[in-house]
């Protein structure tokens, strides 16, 4: 039966309140028996697979590179697709829905791609970065609904649950 | 854990006994535990995500397309590149070891993919086309040691956990 | 000898003001002798190609289709990527600086796209959009200097051959 | 107005034998008017660009790395792609005729590339590698017709003009 899948953005370089909530974010998507895909490095992409594997989720990470050897210890499916940032696309795209926290520019053009993709974006508001300034933000005219805001990771997987009418 | 990977490849279109020796093909990765990646499409495609299902395999496949409907009804994991055929980099790269059915051009370019990745490539000869064509040969004279023939979809899968060292 | 090449983001919709700052944006790099490069379709893409070629420069487009009748025909070189919207990655990377005007999420994700790579992005503020949003913020603290405001095409132009050090 | 575009593929490794054809080659592009695109590197690819430079050609490189420094020194327009060997695919996509020399398992995945395109492929017999070995053959039966045989540069430009109905 297809997974339901959950895409986790957020940096490599993340303070410690980001690497919580991440924690926090994993744990949720898990409990909820989701899998969750991600970028598969450090940071935010780590956090959020070692939540997931407490609570025994199922974890993918699109890597950069080509070295299968470059994820972190927590993801269980390494897909090295060579492809460089360019890998920021097919993470978003993989995703349901997708949940953002903190991050810089490479956060932010992934929350765009999924944007213009017409994917429910949640951005994790209390973990700052791109995620905070564009939480609720209409970033196309055309497509208000498309981003929600969550102040807490279990928000925001509920949100993603209510929005793509999942149990 | 890590997840042991065999990625599948194999045209969309393909004959009876090419169907046959694919599904077996899934079987025989499931029962070793391994996890089957492929294209996701119909054809060997399908035949093998079939097969390891039978055994409770894990199954995923990335798409061409940016639609998750266009998988087969076997993927469990469906992951829309939207990179067209550009995705078959990736299918080539996601395997530890990649096995070819059958085939024409598709094929034969992943075939040629995984081999200038140095990544151990089984051809399963007895499935005709391209797969039969390179079995054994010596793509590039420095690589000659790549290749390699299988008669069986169990013998391919052997091979695979032999070159890689898995038990 | 290698040439100039400035990358101009845009939407494939554009209000009437966009569309005659594109042109004028397109007219001031073959002014200068630079080489546009852009996604190749139509609204900003066109209007800046169209004015490019009225001063006999050289336009290329990366489009995201196969089809090479996709272009718009101001373009003199159409490359068909296949790859859909991870091509705009492509069109950020090969400017040598990147001009954005007006635009909604898929510029955006490509003004961020540059920035991440640490490549010059000037975004015309008079058009509105994420372009006048955007324009002198830092994106990320780590890269203040990376973004720059301009209020006309001929001045986004100077300031991308004053930061590239070009005459 | 559109240019006629020539992707020339062939390893950056090649015999004496190989490099003197692919200058040749590029010559030939260059006299013709058309446009050569090429993955920008040296060995074929660079020998390619050098002729066609002699006779005042223009020369476009899609390199696999972020580096523009990494394109040879013959090169005009360098796109750098960031997608490792994926690029492979847009230079077989960016062509409107393919002809290959000598080449490995990379030059051979180009090759099939271009087949299962539908686009015209020539392959220079007399260069050795794959691109004898495929000289001629019939890679998938349901497209006997697009493989093209030629035993010098010279012919290889104009079975491309012919096949593509170009003066």
């Amino acid at each position: 039966m297809v997974r339901k899948m959950i895409a986790v953005i957020g940096g490599s370089e993340c303070d410690e309140k980001g690497i919580e909530l991440a924690e926090k974010l994993g744990e949720a998507i898990a409990k909820k028996g989701a899998t969750l895909i991600c970028g598969g490095r450090g940071g935010v992409m780590e956090a959020a697979c070692r939540g997931a594997k407490k609570f025994n989720g199922l974890t993918i990470g699109l890597l950069p590179s080509l070295d299968k050897k470059d994820a972190n210890s927590f993801v269980d499916i390494v897909i090295p697709t060579g492809l460089g940032y360019a890998r920021n696309f097919i993470v978003a795209q993989a995703g349901d829905a997708v949940i953002a926290i903190a991050g810089s520019a490479g956060t932010l053009s992934e929350m765009a791609i999924a944007w213009f993709s017409d994917k429910p974006v949640i951005a994790l508001e209390s973990s700052g970065g791109w995620a905070k300034k564009l939480a609720g933000e209409a970033i196309d005219s055309r497509r208000t609904d498309v981003v929600h805001s969550a102040s807490t990771p279990g928000e925001a997987v509920e949100i993603a649950f209510n929005v793509l009418g999942w149990e």
